[in-house]
């Protein structure tokens, strides 16, 4: 009898393992089954879903599974959903951005072309209404569903936002701030609302988990466009500095606008303006504006902020306390691994 | 009494009224509520559903529910769904084919730019979607998703096939057609489809009413490479000519090469191979050739033989006589339309 009892894990000790979970994540993309011909279809699909990356949103799926139920393994393949999702973004965004590098890779649109890049991103789109469809229980595929498809117009719609505002001269914080929530938080709430719908939470811990992502999202948006600027290139995988010849309105930038004196927003305005300039020149001197301006330690107060705010909002979730450690430590991980 | 007997209709008279669906679905179009901004996001999914066409989709969907059910207003609202998707691909099919006119319109790329038409594609493929599963019951929501999924897919490849086409110097006719039932037929298959699932109808009627829509798609497509060549320019709305300036491998075509004599051929691959042209020269030069060998009288006996062996399954459906006629009816109306 006591052998018997030897293999059996106590409920306690059920903790969420981090690098199986990883694993899994890895294991299930690699199966994916998505078509075969015509390969120029299939071929770009398979290609950035293997790029790697983090795997942060069907890790998030996981940690609101087991945050509400106590397991995870099972919602792996349903998990995948929001990684094809995102990978898809990436993909259609990279032709609109124009972008030569992904996580050090060439680009869909580079690799193969942009009429394959297009429609290859379409076939995926589809591919992940698909793949949710397949893995979701029917019981809760009507709201999973229709959440889905919220989350994938506000991204369309931040992307917008961003795209917009590399038109205009001047951004406020307060409309960059809706711009990346919607581009990039969203998603990760919805991954952590999609886990724990499927975990059978009740609608105030999927709604915390959810605002929970939110602020997570946005620190880690800030973040992003601090290592653009800040970042090693290799570690990158993509340009340094890319954000400041697009003249994206990053925090940095508008933060800059908002602290610059009359010379220095001259400056700006300049290199904001000037058509052809060397890359390497422009963007050491508006990294000079920024150093003198102060504004990556305005950026790190502000994320940090929001983590704050993150953490406080998880810990009114209702969950068990070693399951809002984990969940703690899982954020933590992703924020200090970049630094 | 009698005055009351007056105002009630008798059931066998329940006609389908052409008319009344076709305005039907033009008010469910236009009350489209999709979002509002960013402005950039939805007003050329606005834009492009408002360009019009025959709206053939939709129609299909009322029409297989009325032939198995005996009315379809309730089912306006879920009928939009078709349309939304074709729109959909016209709108990126544009931006591949690089075309500047759609319905004798600036399409969506010309009248704003790549990226907005890109990124209003990807908002409008998920506002189908949305759209799908707001208006069609839970009962019924899976079985149809999934169909849905699988037709979105093979749209997709259809246009992959098509766009490898462009690159190849020969096509067989067997691929040609693989091709066309994969980017058109199976679109309006689904259409039949979806009108006869929604209407609860066997599994017999609804795979005879999807074959009957192949084969009339087949055939309606095989008409369009007719009208390229020898429509009228102001009826057809897009560029005359425009599959021969783009080596498009229509049954034209490859028909032609199937006929050809080594020097038609040689001429036929001259044209192909040719970087620098005038269009006009080439136009009239193919059109010569086609002409020479009858290839638009191989394209109406093939089409006819299409529609013949769809009227044929149509027969086979197991529908009450006079909902046959309604829809052999429809198709007869839309194959005499463009004559």
């Amino acid at each position: 009898m006591r052998l018997i009892f030897a293999f059996v894990p106590t409920p306690t000790h059920m903790a969420f393992d981090f690098l199986s979970a990883q694993a899994a994540i890895e294991k299930a993309i690699l199966q994916l089954e998505l078509g075969e011909k015509p390969v120029e279809l299939y071929e770009p699909i398979h290609y950035i879903m293997s790029l790697g990356g983090k795997r942060m949103r069907p890790m998030l799926v996981l940690l609101g599974k087991y945050a509400v139920s106590g397991s995870w393994q099972e919602t792996v393949p349903a998990a995948i959903v929001v990684e094809m999702f995102h990978n898809f973004t990436l993909l259609h965004d990279d032709v609109m951005d124009k972008a030569p590098l992904r996580r050090g890779k060439p680009t869909v649109h580079v690799k193969w072309n942009e009429n394959i890049a297009l429609l290859s991103g379409d076939a995926m789109l589809v591919k992940t209404y698909e793949h949710l469809m397949n893995h979701v229980p029917a019981t809760i595929l009507p709201a999973l569903l229709r959440r889905f498809c919220q989350t994938a117009i506000q991204v369309c719609e931040g992307q917008q936002m961003d795209m917009n505002f590399e038109q205009l001269k001047r951004v406020s914080m307060e409309e960059y701030l809706a711009m990346i929530r919607l581009k990039t938080a969203v998603l990760l709430g919805f991954s952590l609302e999609m886990g724990a719908l499927l975990g059978g939470a009740s609608s105030h811990t999927i709604d915390k988990l959810y605002e929970f992502g939110i602020q997570l999202g946005i620190g880690f948006q800030l973040k992003d466009d601090m290592l653009d600027v800040y970042g090693e290139p290799d570690k990158f995988g993509k340009q340094v500095g890319g954000d400041i010849i697009a003249n994206k309105k990053t925090y940095l930038l508008i933060r800059a606008l908002e602290k610059a004196n009359a010379m220095q927003t001259r400056e700006l305005d300049y290199w904001l303006s000037v058509e052809s300039f060397d890359p390497q020149t422009k963007i050491d001197a508006v990294k000079e504006i920024y150093d003198q301006l102060h504004v990556q330690q305005d950026a790190e107060n502000i994320m940090n902020q929001y983590f704050e705010r993150g953490f406080t909002t998880l810990a009114e979730a209702g969950l068990a306390p070693e399951r809002y450690e984990t969940l703690y430590c899982f954020a933590r991980s992703i924020i200090e691994r970049e630094k």
